[in-house]
């Protein structure tokens, strides 16, 4: 079955807020096997919304909205799809009483602004949202599902996994689901890759799709297919996934949402291994993406951001000769501070980066893009040089994914 | 004149990545006045191509698009933009010139993909893309534009900033400019902030426009405008910008595209103030954002991230007994955490965290999202407890910008 993704709000448009809404609901439709034709982003106007659900009804049988049901006055659209699919609006009174307890819960009276949140089109089957006050609305049209929610992202999410998708699963009668298999790979360029798996790819038959998603030192390699029967569907991917791991097995971290910091969190739990990092130019970026993972206290210590050289040397124990005679961007201080880190923090493994980000501190000899980056572990240490570019964001994401693919060739013995 | 950009790639469709490429070439349009009317994304074929190229057309003056570029066989962009525009596939001897010199440059030689690559359509004007290796692609078709770029976000933000960006504002005869200011407050909900200023609102002309973007704690007020005279059109939003802040002065922290630690970063190195954080449960989150603005080792001197409570008690040396007594999550000891990172990191001001982000970790006593923050500074120690809910990721996001926030207001001395 078809769905479409519908976002509604000028600041999408003109590039003030990213829409990862529509990433959260595409994924959610695909996995359930729904085919996302498109994604649509339209202004906050009568036409834009209007203009918008003819091509999304056009395309697709289920319409995913989001956007324009918050309580200020940039949001118009409920009352346009009311006008659209041909109702009244009407004040719902379940949705006030909701409303009036959850504020007399906070010790507030619900005002005319939440009030005017009740009025809804008359049609609409209301979702509540427990995640917020704004409920989701459900409209079927012609055949069709129109389904519109707030566009406050945890409570699409809540919204979208707990409600929509549920009862879309329920009703749903085509048998007919898509599965993806993605394979993560780190340290091979986009091309040597495609090269080396050329063979693979052209004997692929004609159902199945083999995608490329790089990103800075990482590529991902999506397979996909289509089909009612799980077991073969997941047979056929299976069968290439061995194919492809049989040429480029050695550069493969991973498997499907994981990132490199879940692998080294599985890899290192399971060996009973703890970690710890001890950051400079990359500023808590790995200690973030590591903790960004439940459970990631199972085997993470914690992290030294020694942004200051002072830093590196009061609390690391990285010598001030050392840091003078070589300077801080150096393979001597980063191994010293990955080793000192392992000290430091108690860890069986510690991570180390230093380097210039930039946009400022580079030097003919060093120019921004120059960066260290190291791994101590039980065996010793070891290091490696970036040169990376001139963008400061892109220089930091960089050397997070190659500083943990360093640890993770340590951890799988490569 | 009107904008409209046009995504391609399945990896979008089905919420594999999140289209940030849309992001960025809208801010970039918007800011020079184009009116981007809607974000398009399409599948990675000949139809899913050419519908999005009627659609774009019949609604814009300007297409920019992405995706498809690539040496991979996924990639059919130019092939379908060659017979949509009716011309056809030549060999870009200048590109393939290029490709052997770069690929020279890494001791390797440029082999068939690469070649391939160079088979651009023949009436393109060809755009070098300095970031990387697939050129962008100009079209002259029936009076409108079509721009066509390699979907890897640095590459393309190089050729929309350096390259597609100044042609277009060369070629361009229609004088009106949209105009933004955008006013960053923390501390107030949706709802409150626009019952607040519900009279300015009210009195707003009809072609200025006010719109709320809230964010886990802080919300965005953006006043839009548009025309051709430059002072008259900041004069007014300036007005506009002056009344709401008579009303919520008192939580507005900064403009534009700062964020909460960009501020920060504003007012301590005016005032020539350092920094430091403790951080458990937002485990370097707040450090990363301090350090992803340039120049933040101006004031920041470092973080001790310590996850594990031993490294709060070895590292940051808040007492065992403190932490027996009283938990890791509690008043005491983030208070002790900041009041200690001062010292270890030999900072002026310190923001600690430590919370139960979740999903595990929980209590009936400090059920998850239970989260204490703490400044300590050259008066003392403040800090703060937060309920946030039971999403892992929006409470980490939550308590950076509650603690960036706690910080600002003691330097503004609220």
């Amino acid at each position: 079955m078809k769905a479409y993704i519908l976002t509604i709000g000028d600041e999408i448009l003109i590039g003030q807020v990213t829409d990862t809404n529509a990433t959260y609901m595409a994924e959610a439709l695909s996995v359930e096997g729904y085919e996302v034709v498109e994604h649509l982003s339209v202004a906050d106007t009568r036409d834009g919304i209007r203009n918008g659900l003819d091509r999304a009804l056009a395309a697709a049988d289920i319409v995913l909205m989001t956007g324009g049901l918050g309580p200020t006055k940039d949001d118009i659209t409920k009352k346009v799809l009311a006008e659209y699919v041909g109702t009244e609006m009407a004040f719902h009174q379940e949705s006030w009483e909701r409303l009036v307890k959850i504020y007399a819960g906070f010790g507030k009276e619900a005002g005319p602004h939440h009030r005017e949140q009740c009025e809804l089109p008359a049609s609409a089957t209301v979702i509540t949202n427990k995640a917020g006050t704004a409920p989701g609305m459900w409209f079927e049209h012609k055949g069709k599902i129109i389904v519109s929610m707030p566009g406050v992202p945890y409570e699409m999410r809540y919204l979208v996994s707990k409600e929509i998708i549920p009862r879309l699963v329920a009703g749903n009668v085509d048998q007919s689901r898509q599965r993806s298999l993605t394979i993560l790979t780190a340290g091979l360029g986009e091309s040597t890759l495609a090269e080396a798996i050329e063979a693979v790819e052209d004997a692929l038959p004609r159902h199945i799709s083999l995608a490329y998603l790089p990103n800075l030192g990482t590529v991902r390699l999506r397979l996909t297919t289509r089909g009612t029967d799980e077991t073969a569907m997941q047979a056929e991917l299976t069968k290439y996934k061995d194919e492809i791991e049989a040429i480029v097995g050695q550069y493969v971290y991973g498997y499907g949402k994981e990132d490199l910091a879940l692998a080294v969190q599985k890899k290192m739990q399971q060996d009973n291994l703890t970690l710890a990092t001890a950051e400079s130019c990359t500023g808590g970026s790995i200690a973030r993406m590591i903790t960004g993972h439940a459970g990631s206290s199972g085997h993470f210590r914690g992290s030294v951001v020694a942004y200051d050289n002072d830093v590196k040397s009061s609390v690391l124990g990285v010598s001030t000769e050392l840091l003078a005679q070589h300077g801080a961007v150096s393979k001597e201080v980063v191994e010293a501070m990955a080793q000192n880190a392992r000290q430091v923090l108690k860890s069986d493994y510690a991570v180390a980066t230093s380097g210039i980000a930039g946009p400022g501190g580079g030097s003919d000899e060093k120019p921004v893009g120059t960066i260290w980056i190291a791994v101590a572990g039980p065996d010793g240490v070891k290091s490696k040089l970036l040169s990376s570019g001139k963008d400061r964001k892109r220089n930091i994401t960089y050397t997070v994914h190659m500083a943990l693919n360093l640890l993770m060739g340590q951890l799988q013995g490569k």
